[in-house]
């Protein structure tokens, strides 16, 4: 019997009440499919830190070099200041593990209402490729005269070649394995002056491989206006870091699925485990009250099982996903506009798997 | 008899053609409130660059620096590289005149009907106070191993506390003359490590000297994501440079309102002059054709009557714009549904002022 070691990691706050709902679902498809999750918990969090100092132990990364895959809830608390417990976990995972691809869907689904008017299911259903590494998020930089008038900080951004380049290249890859031959990228070549030029110069090069593929190029000011005007002729769209951060919140935001929005944290070249984690936060303001809508998280799972070689699996999981959605009787958690609890919505979409 | 002295590039594409309906306002602007206006008018633009090999010439800001403002079209041109159009014109002006205010409204107008659902006019009104001189526009930065597939590229943000405190302050300032009582700041402080923390302390320090405003932030983010899902919630956002530009495109694409919205390009301290101009580009789809929408263009001529400390006569040309969007006999645009000409739609707000 196939067997796949997965972290998992909730993290804080609805994390905790979301993963349960994913690992109960992952344990229907092992039995449906005839393959095993061996599920190794890890309780890395805020709390570590304020008991500890660190966000996870000096070996954490080495811990889990070693899985299949890593399923992670959210990462952050009122507290702990965002730097302290983002870079203390969920970047260097990202960084360390060369997960260089983020993917996330923006996708229009029956049974959820967006704050866009006139768009039905089908019109929007798109992915964002992120650039996951480097770019805008570094710790290149510092300040000078601390606590004077005089104070600056500068923060620099680098765009390698090959970081570049290889996030392009999947992007255009995945728009030939869609059958979506069309690729927006995301630029800012206006404004800033050097690493966005490159970025265009290194898009138009690299497309030049896919002559099969159209493409386009907007400025991020006017793409983030595009994604509420005119969301439905997107189909893959390439961005950096920062850029890709943002069009991956808007997307969801324009689809009113920012809730349910899965993603994953790729290493194509499967030298380290990737990270599947939902796009929504810990949201402190609703945790601990079992009511957060679970399925991000199963859809993240859904997607780990593409990702591990089972993708019948994953299209399992989200066809399960969206029978629930449509079934006007199946439980709907508050945010979907219900009184269900997180696990009622889990246990609905296990047995609709 | 008051006279100004106002410096008129149209620029690019559509910005010679909405120019002459903002100077025909302002025409009659003049003769109702008994000032005059002085138009010097100066051809720099893509074309320019052309001819010459700059898009203005060598002493092209000392000519500008004595007028008492900039009315400004659009700058852009396919064929020559946005960074060498904009970094040769625009991004000169608004820095050398000490522009660090970049102001632009959001609002949801009648007669307009906005691509998000359920919202009426008086729902969604608010301001965009964008850094507009330092942050992540820079010229810092370079490029190493070019050609090779080594090559890297660097480029750094650079934040002063003399420009972060005084954009963050002007947006406190705005929020208690216009009687909205609350500030919200975009950061990114969880994935940008220097630059984005530091932004956060300013804002924590400036607020501290408006105890009668009450304050959030958001991470660009998800703040992207809620400037589609409730902007009605927003009164005064202020945002870096680079951030600024997103959400100050984002905003009027939620309201329907990117062809028409206005951004005044201000030195609060009147040591230099300021610049208006639309938010809209040169747009080569449509330029040539005069069925541009010229409102964007006789708004921000508003802002910059008073900015002149013409409050009134400002008001006068924004109710007459109101006015005639509300009129369902009035011309429309294209863009507006309807068939009439840039000059019709000029010369009906005139009508109406
Ligand atoms: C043209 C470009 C450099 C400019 C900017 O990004 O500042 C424009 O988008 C704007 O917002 O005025
Ligand atoms: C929490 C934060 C650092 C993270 C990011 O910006 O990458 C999050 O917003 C995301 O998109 O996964």
């Amino acid at each position: 019997m196939q067997q796949y070691e997965v972290a998992v990691l909730p993290g804080d706050g609805i994390g905790n009440e979301v993963m349960p709902e994913a690992l109960r679902v992952l344990e229907v498809i092992g039995a449906k499919y005839g393959v095993r999750f061996d599920f190794r918990h890890f309780d890395w969090s805020c709390e570590t830190y304020r008991s500890t100092g660190r966000m996870m132990p000096a070996d954490g990364l080495d811990r889990l070099r070693d899985h299949d895959s890593i399923l992670l809830g959210a990462v952050g608390w009122p507290g702990v200041p965002d730097h302290i417990s983002l870079w203390g976990l969920l970047l260097p995972i990202r960084r360390e593990f060369d997960q260089y691809v983020n993917l996330r869907l923006v996708r229009l689904l029956p049974g959820v209402t967006p704050p866009v008017r006139d768009k039905e299911p089908g019109d929007i259903d798109f992915w964002v490729v992120r650039e996951n590494t480097e770019g805008e998020y570094s710790q290149l930089g510092g300040r000078q005269g601390e606590g004077t008038p005089n104070e600056m900080v500068l923060q620099t951004a680098a765009f390698t070649r090959r970081g570049t380049d290889r996030i392009m290249r999947y992007a255009f890859e995945l728009a030939r394995k869609l059958g979506k031959p069309h690729v927006t990228s995301a630029t800012k070549s206006n404004g800033i002056y050097y690493s966005m030029p490159y970025w265009d110069e290194r898009f138009a090069a690299i497309s030049a491989e896919y002559p099969d593929i159209t493409v386009d190029q907007d400025h991020i000011d006017i793409l983030c206006a595009r994604f509420v005007m005119t969301p439905e002729r997107f189909d893959v769209v390439v961005a950096s870091n920062l850029f890709g951060d943002i069009l991956s919140d808007l997307g969801p935001g324009v689809t009113g699925t920012i809730g349910v929005a899965p993603s994953g944290n790729i290493n194509p070249e499967r030298d380290y485990p990737s990270t599947f984690e939902p796009v929504h936060g810990s949201a402190p303001d609703i945790a601990g009250r079992g009511i957060a809508n679970p399925i991000g998280q199963i859809w993240s799972a859904a997607m780990m099982l593409d990702h591990l070689g089972l993708p019948e699996a994953g299209a399992d999981v989200v066809r399960a996903i969206e029978q629930v959605l449509t079934n006007a009787s199946a439980p709907r958690t508050p945010d979907l506009g219900g009184k269900a609890t997180t696990e009622d919505l889990g246990k609905a979409v296990a047995t609709a798997v």
